[in-house]
């Protein structure tokens, strides 16, 4: 008993992650440069680095506060953005984004990151560290700049599937709970549910039973729930957590990206346009850095799949330093709060379930 | 013959819009200043205004350019935004926006404006101008500012309906292309599919069939099929018409809408944060409305109902007379293109059909 409590606290203090160094358009250089970065902000970090051993040995050797930090693990192919996920379950076994899940399946890592490519990320995070017990479907959750006083928004799925029944839709309500309390510290979230409007009778048949179903669990999960919500609500602030079908979440997600990307390149149009404007941008650069870091998508990098065996961020696959730092971060908070084991208590805790709860981990 | 050639060349120099003067949120009296502000941008047009007869009365009187040039027909009763479309069609017979609609069907008007109840303004042109021979499923087409040469893209629908087959895909598609031929003046436009990424393999059923039965239409009624598209191109310019059911096209219009807002808001806030900042959004003055003027939603203000007999437009809400004024010269535009009659002829052209096409019409 006492070895056992011991060996309890001593894990929280050493946390290591399984980090995918290939895959990401910057190279493994970017994937070093954020670990690198990580370790500054946080000395408890430990990783366990995939890719080919000769490169990333020597992008380590560089960096004099990742020694003795850095496992590296020779893997010599690379998934690639055009990979199609089936694919690369059949024959990725050489990849680096298959070892660095291993890892995690090994209990080596408490959690990944990994920059690559997405539906091959979460078909091998699914056949490797396997779905928690009575989770149907999992979901990829991100965070959108909001006007909601922690300055976001959960949204989920955005794209791990293209459809959801009204059950998949109340595990999305409860896994987007449990991530809204242990990624963002909101005691009681509010959720919606996304639909072209926001009276009852409104909308697809598994929206209406779907509403239903998050309603009745409200006060048993301590979250409260708003109904439906629609597109403007994503970046509003009727709601923290924010649940649709993978479908309709990737295709708001991208919009919004998009949208925010237009208005960016139009704004510095404008202020190219003439002398006065070119100097209204020198005076206006600390106001539009402000603006810039508010919705600045690195610092809210990291679509964390949930309702999986381990905690696995995806980070964008066009990630910096500053990128993939963030992404570290959310894995280790995630990692550090026990958030799989949290997830898995509160489905089991509404899934009528053969089998013991015994994971004794407080729902949460 | 010679009488008939006549009377074509006459029904054009006088066009007549019939506008609903209520259900917006700015009252009648913005209705009534937007119709002001057409008639001197364009001194051929007349009005048919509907609502309370002693009202309009008085806010028409104001004007002088409205002398001669609107006909008030009384309609005591307005339908409100919270009014359900079924109880409406039912029970609307006194209300503005049902006169304004039977103007059009009894041929008294080339086109309806109303910036009434969206659901409510489809349903009753549903039950009051029929549907198309051949459309199933009438769609709201919106414009999009985008990174195109015209600087926006056609999207469709965006809500008339939360549902759409291949069949009613493929309608879309050629509805959306006689719409960017004759509102947005492009010979061959492009098409573009929404889905959750670009590989053919990807996305939910009915959109796999669809993006066959589309390409197997792109030669014969000459636009291009660029296949399928993610919700980062309705900014983009990767096309020129963007087609998708209405529920995922409703939620991406609002993402969009509520994104933009949201970055106007923080941008806003960004130039008040400091005197520096301040003077700097005092120089940069221009270069902000410069940007405004680009992707302000009232320059564009207008969705246009598809696939009925008649053209109807739809106005924002909130519209003001900007709002109002760009509505009307959208519907303007579509009815002296003769817009309806080329839509029927299109879709007549490729929907196998017992009755033979005697609209004499070519189809654009």
């Amino acid at each position: 008993m006492t070895a056992s409590t011991n060996q309890t606290n001593v894990v929280p203090e050493r946390t290591v992650l399984s980090v995918d160094a290939m895959g990401g358009d910057h190279g493994p250089a970017a994937i070093v440069a954020g670990i690198s970065r990580s370790v500054k902000a946080n000395p408890d970090l430990y990783f366990i680095l995939h890719g080919p051993q000769e490169r990333l040995s020597k992008l380590v050797a560089k960096r004099k506060q990742l020694v003795g930090r850095v496992e590296i693990r020779d893997a010599k192919d690379v998934v690639t953005m055009d990979d199609k996920p089936s694919h690369v379950v059949r024959h990725g076994k050489s990849t680096s984004m298959w070892s660095a899940l291993e890892s995690v399946k090994q209990g080596e890592a408490q959690g990944c990151v990994s920059c690559g490519n997405t539906g091959a990320l979460m078909a091998l995070s699914v056949m490797r560290l396997r779905k928690l017990p009575g989770v149907n479907r999992p979901a990829i959750a991100i965070l959108w700049p909001s006007r909601n006083p922690t300055g976001f928004n959960v949204m989920l799925d955005v794209g791990a599937d293209i459809k959801a029944d009204e059950h998949d839709l109340l595990q999305y309500a409860l896994m987007g709970v449990s991530y809204a309390r242990n990624g963002m510290g909101l005691e009681r979230p509010r959720v919606g549910l996304l639909n072209v409007g926001t009276e009852e009778h409104k909308g697809r048949a598994e929206l209406k039973l779907a509403h239903e179903l998050i309603a009745a669990q409200a006060d048993n999960s301590s979250f409260e729930f708003v109904g439906f919500v629609e597109g403007g609500d994503i970046p509003g602030n009727a709601c923290d957590v924010i649940i649709t079908d993978g479908f309709t979440g990737n295709i708001a997600l991208k919009t919004g990206e998009g949208t925010a990307s237009l208005i960016g390149d139009l704004l510095k149009e404008a202020f190219k346009y003439s002398p006065l404007s070119r100097l209204a941008s020198l005076l206006a650069v600390t106001s539009l850095q402000r603006l810039k870091k508010r919705i600045d998508p690195r610092r809210v990098n990291g679509g964390v799949f949930l309702g999986l065996n381990g905690t696995v961020v995806k980070s964008h696959g066009s990630s910096d330093a500053t990128g993939i730092s963030a992404a570290i971060g959310l894995a280790v908070q995630l990692a550090q709060s026990q958030f799989t084991q949290k997830i898995a208590a509160r489905v089991a805790s509404v899934t009528p379930m053969t089998q013991d709860d015994s994971t004794g981990v407080k729902a949460d």
